[in-house]
């Protein structure tokens, strides 16, 4: 995922190599039993011969399947490896401790059960034929770490192919941490939402999806910008995925870089690792709000965006206002389980948002615009309330 | 799996179809994590930034893998679902709750993680696709209920196609049982093992497996028999894995049914369910040796086969000797990945059936031939003696 939880410096003392290599030795999941089978009355139930009765039943009442079984409440996190972390394309094998460790979040943050699944194909085709064979296994796939523009058809694919939630983190995960806190930013700076001026710097997995979130929670003005520059009507270079946004952003047309792009800007979120100069903030309105969430570097440390903005925040926990997708992932599968859905709509991703950002309401200020990671008081909200809006969401 | 743990009958009190439906209730499995994520520092050291530095160090050392990630000590639990216990062809949805059942026993008795992975396709080509894309989530594949004669290719194809160990159970987890417990039988009636003339009723995935471990241990006079009769040479009818025994089994060609191939045999070993009648029991040798495996109706109850044998074993708990894969599988396969093997090989298959037999030597009696399928001591004991073996097998 593009955003990160608290880097080595935050922990009280420094975080040798040798303690995380030690923790990391054979892996950070297990597998247990949740009925001690030291009996043989409990083999003869959990195994045969009782369990044939349990076959029989799904086999009669597919229905069963849902309830009889751990695959209802099992999210499969699911990479090739393309994207992973800041490290890039280290294939699927090297991926995996990054999984486990997005399943043990599942396990910690939302209560369900979750197996990491890393495939040696990088072939969307192949990628979506593999989890339709596999579909009986899970009930839940978490995408993460695939690289775009890729990402945007995959997932795209399997929402169409399985009759399962499915979701790419990187992308909406994202996207609804940022919502909340950029919701709670333009109350801080006394802001309607919808008239904020936004430029989302990078137009990756996280960049798209937050283009895409606020455009439907009303955001009118929004600039998306990527290593060219901002995306326009005029730009002949652009991917499909781009050129969609090319026509729904940028009303103005705004031609150049930052430095055109953050003129007369309300707020800037940037993920793209790419630096935010000193000089292009200073063309944003007053009381700016900066988000520089790329990890461990920030697109702009947050005591030079301070000196432009009224409210700043980071993917680091060593800084206030820590934009982190575990306040999201865990809450809205849990939820989409919880309620039976199919899908995670738009209307979900923006409940969960709402409910981050209702959580932190009474204490509100522009050093505290989103809930701590460790608050466990988060995934529940976030649950209760995905679970509401897919109750009565017909395309949940 | 064709053999079974202890029916309803063996506990205490009837067990009841609420209880068993009640004790499945969301699964039977559950993931944990091994480290508690509850701190900023945990959640540095097991997520991002720290898993970066493991994750990079497997992208460079590949090694690392099977040191730092679950998957190595991972069993995947595989079926289609073609062949559920007594079921037949429920398909995979309805499979799951007996692949979670075998997940919980790798978990109990091989200290093993272990998930279920049911596929919904049953083309062979499909599913040793869909592992080896799989390839790097997990270290072994455990086949299970998966039809003959698919699973004698399914299995050798993943056995090509995948540098782990894997093995249908099935198939061999029974014949290492068997073998273990002709081998105490042999003893009891005072028998040289490899003179045994041996009649395999059943020529399916585990009669077949059972009638290779008995030529590999030596025993010259074997006869397979099937719904037809007896496997000889001059059958036509026989598809390409039984004809392949008919060229190595049944030397005199005995031509006929169970009335024939019983005719002086000292054991026979029902995998059939097929009944196997009273009178042609009568034609077998003196302190002849009945297993009767089906379940949950032997091929011919004990109290009959009594009257003819020396030597009775069931798939029952409820009746002496039970033959139960529980006391194989667990230990082959912990065997097979401490010792890290690439392949589960003959040897490393009869070194398990001799471990299981050794440890009821001090008692051996006839009814008592194989050790209790909850005797603590049989996996350790299976797993080291697999692992001696392994280490010096060029084949594993």
């Amino acid at each position: 995922m593009s955003l990160s939880t608290a880097p080595a410096s935050a922990a009280s003392s420094p975080i040798t190599q040798d303690e995380i290599f030690d923790s990391h030795l054979g892996g950070k999941l297990s597998v247990e039993t949740t009925m001690p089978l030291d009996s043989k009355r409990a083999l003869s139930i959990a195994y045969t011969p009782g369990v044939a009765q349990v076959s029989r039943a799904i086999a009669e009442d597919p229905s069963k399947h849902a309830t009889h079984t751990w695959a209802s409440r099992l999210v499969a996190v699911v990479s090739d490896g393309t994207a992973v972390l800041g490290l890039g394309d280290i294939g699927a094998a090297a991926s995996l401790p990054v999984m486990e460790g997005k399943s043990a979040l599942f396990r910690e943050f939302g209560g369900l059960n979750s197996i990491p699944l890393v495939l040696d194909t990088t072939d969307v085709d192949e990628i979506v034929e593999t989890l339709v064979r596999l579909r009986p296994s899970f009930g839940a796939v978490n995408l993460e770490d695939i690289s775009a523009p890729r990402c945007f058809e995959l997932e795209q694919r399997l929402i169409e192919a399985l009759d399962c939630p499915v979701m790419h983190d990187d992308q909406h995960g994202t996207a609804v941490v940022v919502l909340a806190a950029l919701t709670n930013a333009a109350k801080v700076t006394g802001r309607a939402f919808s008239d904020l001026r936004v430029v989302v710097a990078g137009a990756g997995a996280a960049g798209i999806a937050i283009t895409e979130i606020l455009l439907a929670r009303g955001v009118a003005d929004v600039i998306l910008t990527d290593s060219r520059g901002t995306i326009h009507r005029d730009r002949d270079d652009l991917n499909q995925i781009k050129a969609h946004y090319a026509a729904r952003t940028n009303g103005e047309n705004v031609i150049g870089g930052m430095r055109e792009a953050l003129e007369g800007a309300d707020a800037v979120i940037g993920v793209s690792s790419a630096k935010i100069a000193e000089e292009d903030l200073a063309r944003m309105n007053d009381d700016a709000i900066v988000f520089a969430l790329s990890n461990p570097d920030p697109e702009v440390m947050p005591d030079v965006a301070a000196r432009y903005a009224a409210v700043v925040a980071t993917g680091r926990s060593d800084f206030p206002n820590q934009i982190n997708n575990v306040l999201a992932f865990p809450g809205i599968f849990r939820g989409a389980l919880d309620s039976g859905a199919r899908r995670i709509t738009p209307a979900m991703k923006i409940a969960a948002a709402e409910a981050i950002a209702a959580l932190v309401e009474d204490k509100l200020s522009a050093g505290f615009i989103v809930p701590s990671p460790l608050d466990p008081r988060v995934a529940e909200a976030v649950a209760r309330a995905v679970a509401e809006v897919a109750a009565n969401d017909p395309d949940a």
